[in-house]
């Protein structure tokens, strides 16, 4: 049997869940809008407050916000987005090892960039990446995976590197490449930045004559001929979660960057089939790993991302449709905090339709089962939260509050 | 025409109007026992909060709550008052002049401070300002400026200068000048000092001539024939507003203070007619001066002073009938939240009547206008904001809080 605390916690985070008052919903967010008799039960049952991820009028990248809300300062720790994209590919990434997002694309000759995503190319990645990974340049290793469809991710590991690179993605098609460059006068930068180069020259040589390419020929579609590379950053040394709070965690999600976090932090990382990232996701599967993850885990990070999508798109009323989805597949939820373990509900930032971009806007947060301080507020929506019991706090204090909760403080002083 | 964003700003701070409650208002502050038909208006379509310029506890000076309010923090960024002022009176400051506050006093020949005010002069001060400005001493240059009645402001502009110089002005009438000293072992206070000494020697002497002493003979009124100096500050090397915002600002102030910080900052800064930063001022003509330079800029910094005046007389009675008057002034601030753009009404720090003197109370603050999360707050006051739907956060983040709501938030992270 594996041993785990007496209490236990799941960390549900909707993406980008928190908003504005839309329009189209007369004045109402579309948390506030949807009908969500589960999260107002659990809501009724907890303690609401509001919460600024960062800091007040601080805008949280979806990155930067899940260091903060597992209780690590992104100011310290947040070294670029590459590294949580190579993790959450699977790739296993080190401390020091140079991480980078990467898209398969598609070059005319001339250097113009004909397609971002190489015409949204979705089979026969991972023979392109296999030409790639396990190549060695310059005596630094290259290990490179690909994730779903135009999306990769590369690690160069070796020593004298740095992330100090700027990427070669003008980020419109029909634009010239960027050149790659060092962004820092330095050994490592300039080093780098040839190895980039030269990894590119490989690709674009190696993927002319992949059998991909030659069926996306045939079918007369964009080729994969080239890497947009972005993101650079250096893998941090993260202290493990299970080292920080003893807690056994594990992450539920279907978005590469929070399986990257997780991933990185030392959760365990359970993939769920039909768990995409995406609105289509199996969400109903996912609560379902998540509840059984329960018997073996002390803390559960249950990641939905399609509230985010939902607001990027300025879609108010497909949102709080969603958001109407995710109440009724959480309600085994309310048995959790029922029994006495610990439910939080909260969003990563605003992404507020009338924005399609995240905003520093605080979001809603409920903590309830344990002992919690009950308060009255009886629905989870921006504005009933913040007349909660926690008023106003910031991101990187929730994993503290909720380890208290759960007896896990540790004490500041005798 | 001039590049402006889509949606605009009007900054508006009533200075020191937020106090505590008053006998004389039955227990009321001078803000809650106004009638402000026009401030509730705007509360009612905005989010309120409470706001702790600096920290909870901490009693902010208004150059520091500025400092603060503009998103700068003061810690890293104030230096002392003089660059402010000399900023205010129109002398260009460059970072590393060291500045002072200069008043024209009156001695005897004992060496003792008469009057700190040289008899309330008010009239003649540029010709006495002129025998200084231009000076070069040691090889520094001497710029000198008068302002209101006995005010007047000084740079030093030169290498190896220091601010660590203890003023002259013992505060009190009847009472020796203090030493001009140096209040750090360096070259550079002791060169300061020395170039201090000989300055004033230098206003000593030429003052005595002065065209105006001789009419103030004749009056027979104190003369102004010394100098007290104070609030030394080696001026800061201040990121401007539009490099930091992307907004195109302007300042609408009587007070120096006030459009020094505007001036220190980059603001623009229009010089209204009869805007003099008293209770007198003409706060009329200033609102719509604000008003029209909306057509011009993204952010129009609005500055009332005559609130803080009547907190520190302590007259309750007078500082809400004020607030009365401003109330009606700025009626065309309920048009511009309603079309769309952003109204923001606060104050620099509390100056309640009862102390008569700033105190680190936290400060009402509503956000009107955009799509900000209107709560249910109807009236404007110290206690009718904290149940507000920002609840309480502190001074330096306001601005970044505006800069989200206006869609021009940076994100961290990715």
């Amino acid at each position: 049997m594996i041993f785990t605390l007496y209490m236990k916690t799941v960390f549900f985070i909707a993406d980008g869940m928190a908003d504005l008052p839309c329009m189209e919903l007369n004045g109402l967010t579309p948390l506030e809008a949807a009908k969500t008799p589960n999260m107002d039960l659990i809501a009724k049952k907890g303690i609401s407050g509001l919460m600024d991820i960062i800091k007040p009028g601080t805008v949280p990248g979806s990155d930067v916000a899940h260091l903060a809300l597992f209780g690590l300062d992104p100011y310290e720790y947040y070294t670029g987005r590459g590294p949580f994209e190579a993790a959450g590919l699977g790739l296993d990434v080190y401390p020091g090892d140079i991480a980078a997002r990467v898209n398969f694309a598609t070059r005319n000759a001339d250097g113009i960039v004909i397609d971002r995503r190489a015409g949204r190319i979705r089979e026969g990645t991972a023979e392109l990446a296999n030409l790639l990974d396990g190549l060695e340049i310059d005596g630094v290793k290259i290990l490179f995976k690909a994730g779903s469809e135009h999306r990769s991710a590369l690690i160069l590991r070796g020593r004298g590197l740095s992330d100090r690179i700027q990427s070669n993605d003008p980020k419109k098609e029909g634009k010239p490449f960027y050149e790659v460059k060092a962004l820092e006068d330095t050994d490592s930068a300039k080093k780098t930045v040839n190895i980039i180069k030269k990894l590119i020259k490989i690709a674009e040589e190696k993927f002319l004559s992949a059998e991909v390419n030659k069926r996306r020929v045939e079918a007369n579609q964009l080729l994969a001929n080239t890497l947009l590379i972005r993101g650079f950053g250096q893998a941090p040394h993260i202290p493990s979660f299970l080292q920080r709070t003893n807690m056994k965690s594990v992450c539920v999600a279907g978005g590469g960057l929070y399986k990257g976090v997780a991933a990185l932090l030392g959760m365990d990382v359970i993939d769920v089939p039909g768990a995409t990232g995406g609105v289509t996701s199996d969400i109903e599967m996912k609560v379902k790993y998540a509840i059984e993850a329960l018997d073996s885990y002390d803390f559960v990070f249950l990641h939905i991302k399609g509230t985010d999508n939902y607001g990027h798109d300025g879609n108010a009323l497909g949102k709080k449709e969603f958001i109407e989805k995710i109440d009724k597949v959480i309600e085994p939820l309310v048995k959790v905090c029922e029994r006495g373990d610990l439910v939080v509900i909260t969003s990563d930032h605003s992404t507020p339709c009338i924005a399609k971009d995240h905003t520093a806007d605080p979001v809603p947060v409920i903590i309830a089962g344990g002992d919690v301080r009950i308060d009255d507020v009886t629905s989870f929506g921006e504005r009933a939260c913040a007349k909660g019991g926690n008023l106003r706090f910031k991101g990187i204090h929730l994993l503290s509050i909720i380890l208290s909760a759960m007896g896990l403080g540790k004490k500041f002083g005798a």
